[in-house]
């Protein structure tokens, strides 16, 4: 697979960025990871809007063409006749002089690279992390930006404690999302998922999941989860663009319920069978 | 000037990191800023062990052979005859498949580069920023780590408000820092600085002016200040590894009060004449 850079395709071996780029010095940029099914990547409308968002509360939007990221992005697949696969694309306020403020005239970093798409897991356990909390208080809680630090250091302790993934809290102590994903319960009916303003990412997938929830035969609540509610909720899924519908089978080394399997089984049909 | 890239030295175009650099694509690394003077890193034993501690947090420590950096950052100085400017150490977790996980093997990337002294600036205006607030309760406001978009998203702020420096609340509502400093006030003899618990990056500098108090007349006393506190203090000053002492001269557009001058310039004077 070559990785796309700035308009070229290059040889993943020749592909880097200088050592001035402000997204490996200070994190300065966004990502996007979008799932490519069929030979199109799902829901791109969605993730170049919440691209576009990020880029204005970065206050470079000026500085990235996003009309032609959508047609960059599809030849980019065509190119590498990529049928199935994740593509993440970077974006980055480019080099700059040493210190935080950013250059007067920006020239931002592109770059695309394809993956293979990862084996779907069986339902996984969850721990609610202590390391860090989300920071609900920061609008890079409401974006999807290059510094992912806090949620590497939630997955590696889920991990060294022996689960598959971390769950979050904000600094209320209110459950905030997933490190890679965002969290929903189903419950008593109601699928219910933290609002943005819980420090939860506006993912994709939780979008078309809350606009879907009615055809799965549950009414969408976006609301503050405490881990109670998590504990004794009749089913607990997250979510992203790559693994669509995970189920969790324990949280805290306790079983959860599992039973909504019908409704997780008709929204992830739904997603499967959305392409655009 | 030349880059020194994991042992070896390069022209700056041809320094670029691995678009597979996790520090690039999660801000998963660390980095020290340190003055240059007289030929050698002022404090550079309080800058590798800050890097140590922040290495401990994000559990690479054991992939990277901290003894061999200050032989390597003395003698990058030597090889490029620097006697004055700025070194930027930065160390980043190095490359890795797609998603959070770091791999099995850690294979740091290693990077200095030096740059200018940027001249000393009079007093500056600082505005208590809105966008953004310091997230006291990650580990990452204890160390220096690579995700820094907080800190610009801040600047950017009190730039576009007509200020030279940002002040950051924490999620409590309490001064925690400026976007690249630490801050201290004057205030009835004592000397006053967030403590590290309010999300205070434990700065080199401000480690030793903390340890210097008495030698200029004051009681260092580390509490939480309030908005208020700065306003009415005797005196406000912003310190890090580059600039030292920056004194301010307003707040929120308010002049502030710079009663304790002499108190200034003894700790400018004792950070001054200490080397190591």
């Amino acid at each position: 697979m070559h990785v796309w850079m700035n308009g070229r395709l290059l040889a993943r071996e020749d592909a880097h960025v200088p050592v001035t780029d402000r997204g490996l010095l200070l994190g300065d940029g966004l990502f996007e990871t979008m799932a490519v099914r069929n030979g199109e990547v799902c829901d791109l409308h969605g993730h170049l809007e919440r691209l576009k968002s990020g880029l204005g509360v970065l206050r470079f939007g000026e500085a990235v063409d996003t009309d032609e990221l959508g047609p960059a992005i599809k030849q980019y697949i065509c190119s590498q006749k990529a049928t199935c696969g994740v593509l993440r694309l970077t974006v980055t306020r480019g080099t700059g002089p040493r210190g935080l403020a950013p250059p007067a005239e920006v020239s931002p970093t592109l770059l695309m690279t394809l993956s293979p798409m990862p084996p779907r897991r069986e339902a996984i356990s969850l721990r609610i992390v202590t390391v860090t909390r989300r920071n609900e208080h920061s609008p890079l809680s409401r974006i999807k930006a290059l510094p992912y630090l806090d949620n590497v250091l939630a997955l590696l302790q889920a991990r060294a404690s022996g689960a598959d993934e971390a769950l979050l809290l904000n600094t209320r102590g209110a459950i905030a999302c997933a490190s890679a994903a965002n969290i929903f319960v189903i419950r008593d009916g109601c699928l219910e998922t933290p609002p943005i303003e819980d420090g939860a990412l506006p993912g994709t997938t939780r979008a078309r999941i809350l606009s879907w929830a009615g055809e799965a035969g549950l009414a969408p609540r976006e609301v503050s989860l405490s881990p109670q509610a998590v504990a004794g909720a009749d089913h607990v899924f997250l979510t992203n663009s790559v693994s669509l519908v995970q189920e969790a089978r324990d949280c805290e080394g306790r079983s959860l319920n599992r039973r909504a399997a019908s409704a997780i089984d008709r929204l992830r049909s739904l997603l499967m069978s959305a392409t655009q």
